[in-house]
């Protein structure tokens, strides 16, 4: 079965590829960029989204929904923003189909166009703040701390399953608060709420930081970030918390009258991580068999298959792993019990190994007698018997285990791949031979940036948070530098 | 606080957009006919979507999601659909803005027009079957039981909150299978699966059956629904299921080969509800104090108040009243403790009575001493002093009785709301005196139900499932009829 995945070491996009359409994750759709993510893949994301969504209720957000749509003149209103954001988007500019009445099938009415052209979501702020508006009159409506999950569009040129869509699933925090310190908490705690889950869940290590004003979200005044590395040494870009100022108050006239009745701009964040988290996912643990998920975000987490010949064999099969099956299940663990005609063991282990699926147990006649069951995870591939005696709680205690190894093999991986530059050649040398990120010395410049970006492909991450001050010079100019910053090549 | 919220006699539209508005549920938002769910009613969404999420997982159903744009051409794939859908449609047909060069902020770039225009998705039938195509080629990847949960756009002319958005959520099954009658059991199941949640968690009963061709989803061969009643006495189709034949296999050619290996087209359902229940469990239930929401769906569920003087006062109350509150949330009870000193009692009865929590505790200094609290339900608005011993197990029975007693009274109202009339005067009569379902003969032909419709306003609701054979006359022509159908002006 892995025949059909492509090694990392032969091409490792098309691995990625692999993995994202064998592992029936997500499928190419008939619409140019835009993806179907299949009920596999979807699960996956029901998992994440629902811890997250516990995650944000349990520091006091709640959901909402606000309009797909935004006219067009939204986007002007903050200088920066429509600088970012006006680009490539979807543009609604009419509002009705006729019959061609030239027999042509549908055409677009041409008496249906729009006063003022709607452009599909590319995020949400504009439309948001226009709302908060109306929302806000006193500090007694603050903070407001909203969170929506929705479907957003920027018509990107060069799309990637899951990487870089025209369509992505996000969710997307929008707060508001009567001071600039309380914003600037938020948007740091929200940055931890990320970083927890991506170690905690996804077992996937990152460096929490802040983004230079080249890679800064349009309109924020700080970008804050979550870093990951991918094994062929790439960083991906996790998720984001933006510190927005008073900024979008400003674009949107949405002030706040204070205790003392002193009417002010309210200030503003925003944060938000989407599907593409499912990519980096897939490329942090996976190997040339197939996915690798671990245990607490997988859709399914055991997989029992039964060794048998003919019906009478799996008759009595049956009656232990239903039982196995159902003791796993009052555990709390995502159980399936795979017993179809349809394939051979062989191919079913081939399967789940290439799903992903954290724990495989296989029971045959011999195991029925012996009392035992032989245990396959997925992450080391070890087999194992496990005798029936207490096979629930040690099933748990090994998903348990197989997290935290997931996560130290990341982050062992991760941490010798975050390596010092104190020359050009040494600089470019790291990133052409071992990846990964480079610290190195830069003169805070955005013209040293983009030629650095020019020269090597590499862009600067971000500032790590509680970076340790260090006087240095500039890899590139050699002009004085106080600290260091984490360069990569990057998704 | 209820002087804000026009009564039901004085003007029923408005008294409804004032529980939406008032009770926080919905605002209008910048772009024409789409609204902005604010948290209580995205709350109140997320309890009622969780719920059918649920049991469409145990009907054995798995979600995915399918691109938000669809090529204009799928549209006319499937001659019936086209008609249908292809009409008011947000059209996208450029993919990029760009700066006016006269200075006039951003204008669509004339040279970013796309090849083929793409329709926001009204209903997604052509997208999803255009991809079964890939996923189906033998009987062994039938049945494919798919839901997704989307936001879909018609350009609706005249939009209400709720009840009739431009954009608005829903969930649409889009189910595949081997033959005629499994599909058809699956159409049923799914009705089923509406009609359970709508009486069982929404207090709504409603009527199951099957509509006339004249309102038949475009596309299906059968379309079945579920028809609950409103106050005012109009009839609101509150989900529909969908036995499609092979319309959109042969639309999108996918066939199967089965058993034998002869091939064949496939067999589809499709069946969804939508954002628009909250608008039918609004008029099905609350008066002119605002909402009254089912306990089994109330996004919070328990309200204490405390009565108190000063800080010295609240201080004593607040620790009996966590108290109350810690063990009703260990029961699985929603439940809120407003200490918050910026309102009164009084205005705090009448802010949760307005946003319909089914049940209030208030707590004085003198209960405290009695050791009693005193429990206000939202549904009859009957006082009641409860002793502390044993309330959580009074509540949670109390929370029973609530939406027992709400189903109850919602029934007898619509029970005795369904009328016989056995003359064209007596039908006339009733739909302009009394209002609710009119049962009559009907000749079977579409000329008839349109002139019916001109006439009175009225439409065939549903022909109910197991409807007793009954030789009458049509209400309108006198022609011969073998079975009553039920007539209501509608939402």
């Amino acid at each position: 079965m892995s025949k059909e995945i492509t090694s990392r070491t032969q091409d490792y996009a098309q691995w990625y590829n692999d993995l994202v359409l064998k592992g029936e994750l997500a499928d190419y759709s008939a619409v140019r960029g835009c993806m179907v993510i299949r009920p596999y893949g979807f699960a996956l994301w029901e998992r994440m989204r629902d811890q997250l969504d516990k995650m944000f209720k349990e520091t006091g957000h709640v959901n909402a929904y606000f309009p797909l749509l935004i006219p067009k003149s939204f986007l002007s209103k903050e200088a920066a923003h429509v600088e970012g954001f006006a680009k490539e988007c979807a543009v609604v500019t009419h509002y009705r189909l006729m019959n061609d009445p030239n027999g042509g099938g549908v055409i677009v009415d041409p008496d249906a166009k729009l006063d003022e052209e709607l452009i599909i979501r590319p995020t949400s702020e504009t439309i948001i703040w226009n709302t908060y508006k109306t929302w806000i009159q006193s500090y007694r409506d603050l903070p407001l701390l909203v969170n929506q999950w929705a479907n957003v569009v920027r018509w990107e040129m060069r799309t990637r399953l899951f990487l870089r869509t025209a369509e992505f699933l996000w969710q997307e925090g929008h707060t508001a608060h009567a001071t600039a310190e309380e914003a600037i908490a938020e948007t740091l705690q929200m940055l931890d709420v990320y970083a927890s889950f991506a170690e905690e869940y996804m077992a996937m290590p990152v460096i929490k930081g802040v983004k230079t004003e080249s890679e800064r979200f349009a309109g924020a005044i700080d970008t804050y970030c979550i870093e990951a590395l991918m094994q062929d040494g790439k960083a991906l870009q996790s998720g984001t918390s933006h510190f927005l100022g008073q900024n979008f108050a400003k674009a949107f006239d949405v002030k706040f009258s204070d205790k003392e009745n002193k009417l002010d701009y309210v200030w503003a964040t925003s944060w938000g991580v989407s599907t593409r988290l499912i990519g980096a996912l897939i490329m942090a643990h996976s190997d040339d068999d197939g996915l690798i998920l671990p245990p607490r975000i997988a859709p399914l987490q055991v997989v029992i298959v039964p060794i048998y010949k003919g019906d009478d064999q799996k008759a009595q099969l049956n009656e232990k792993a239903y039982e196995i099956a159902q003791e796993l299940k009052k555990a709390g663990i995502i159980v399936k019990y795979d017993n179809s005609d349809n394939n051979r063991p062989g191919w079913k282990f081939a399967e789940y190994e290439k799903k992903g699926v954290p724990v495989r147990i296989a029971i045959g006649l011999r195991d029925l007698q012996n009392n035992v069951v032989e245990v396959a995870r997925r992450d080391t591939k070890e087999k194992k018997a496990y005798s029936m005696e207490g096979l629930t709680a040690n099933i748990k205690q090994l998903l348990e285990d197989i997290q935290q190894n997931m996560y130290d093999k990341a982050k062992a991986y991760r941490d010798s791949h975050i390596t010092n530059a104190n020359s050009w050649d040494e600089f470019v040398n790291l990133l052409e031979e071992k990846g990964g990120f480079v610290s190195a010395h830069w003169d805070g410049t955005l013209e040293t940036e983009a030629a650095i970006k020019e020269k090597t492909k590499a862009t600067i991450r971000c500032i790590p948070l509680n970076n340790p001050k260090e006087d240095g010079k500039c890899i590139l100019t050699g002009k004085p530098s106080s600290e260091r910053v984490l360069f990569a090549q990057a998704y």
